[in-house]
């Protein structure tokens, strides 16, 4: 019965995914032609993505034409906060009908690309559903995947939830200012990261209190250009 | 071409609801006749789900049979933190492949009983993965639906992922003890929460610090006596 079962949702699951790889492949090309960096940002309801991006838009604001593709399941919340920055934000919803599907899929993003000028954007931040399992599984054309971890959410999750942790380039370990009132163990949070992706590069921060918001601004500033410099 | 796309959706979807409930129905009648009360329980990663079992299993032994069906992606991490209570716990990982299953249906949970000593067992606790869209999609055959809150996640959740919140009979509210460090808004927190499921009950607790757990221990023993009371 299992097996069966496992059998059918394979075939059924590689159909949508070789829909989807076909949709992200033409993502990408658009994003290649328009010389745009593209970020997938990742991580559970509430972990920070979007006072990440506030502090990121400050920053950046006048040093790199940054873009904001919102992903989420119903609202506006996310674009409404960060739209007093004047830089290009898109809002896909991801849907009535089932109460919303749970991720970005490649089809959302290239509905979202609709309303963004990309030939003026350098890097576009996309920022995902807030769900820590589908949205890993849907490429969306992105050149990087980034993913926000709150420390409040505890040392297991890499353990618990190990596709999105395996499957991003960097992980922004955020709310680092309530360590002290908590009882996980940030060492052990390590342990349980390099169990699953080896050496992934790390920056701890709190979008609250500032610290590490640089050093993720000085990321996104190499990758950019790095892609400049690139032939 | 959004039409079509979600036409389609809509009637793949149905069939698979469709099997779901029927499932459910059949999980429902197992409980039935085994006289057991049975919660559903849902929240993002990290909200405190198993922190608040551990404390329930600490208050209410002796006092309450319980059982406890864990569903996790991976890992039996959780399973293991409850297993030095001595009650009758499955384990469900919803499992390899694509990264895992985001939410246990009724399938799942039909497989998981076939591990548990219902007649022995008055209230079950079904831990869901920890996701704040798909789950709610899911009816598994519960009497009634709780879900963790955890109050670092931010006042605006109950908008942006409205089904969950909705669907739901109890709020526990965790974590209070951090929120004079954090900048949360309870108060409009509440307010959104009456927006999408008006006046749903709420209690606000820290399974860390130890507030409300007897409040929602009472209310469980409540369910169970009405109904033990029922014909």
């Amino acid at each position: 019965m299992q097996l069966e079962r496992m059998v059918n949702k394979t075939i059924v699951r590689e159909g949508v995914f070789d829909a989807n790889d076909a949709l992200a492949q033409m993502n990408r090309e658009r994003f290649d032609r328009a010389g745009t960096f593209v970020v997938n940002m990742m991580s559970s309801p509430g972990a920070g993505k979007t006072s990440i991006l506030e502090r990121t838009l400050e920053r950046l604001r006048g040093r790199l034409r940054l873009g904001i593709l919102e992903g989420d399941v119903q609202t506006t919340l996310d674009a409404d906060r960060l739209e007093r920055f004047g830089v290009p934000i898109a809002q896909v919803n991801t849907d009535p009908g089932f109460g919303g599907e749970c991720h970005l899929d490649a089809n959302m993003v290239r509905f979202g690309l609709a309303g963004l000028p990309l030939d003026d954007i350098d890097t576009l931040i996309i920022e995902n559903v807030g769900n820590l399992v589908c949205p890993a599984e849907f490429k969306v054309g992105e050149d990087m995947r980034v993913m926000v971890f709150s420390v409040t959410e505890g040392e297991d999750k890499p353990l618990k939830y190990p596709l999105m942790f395996r499957s991003v380039e960097l992980v922004l370990v955020n709310k680092i200012d309530l360590l002290p009132h908590l009882e996980v163990d940030l060492a052990q949070f390590e342990r349980n990261l390099d169990a699953v992706n080896p050496g992934v590069e790390r920056i701890f921060m709190s979008a609250h209190a500032g610290q590490g918001v640089e050093k993720w601004c000085e990321w996104l500033l190499a990758r950019q250009r790095k892609m400049a410099a690139a032939p």
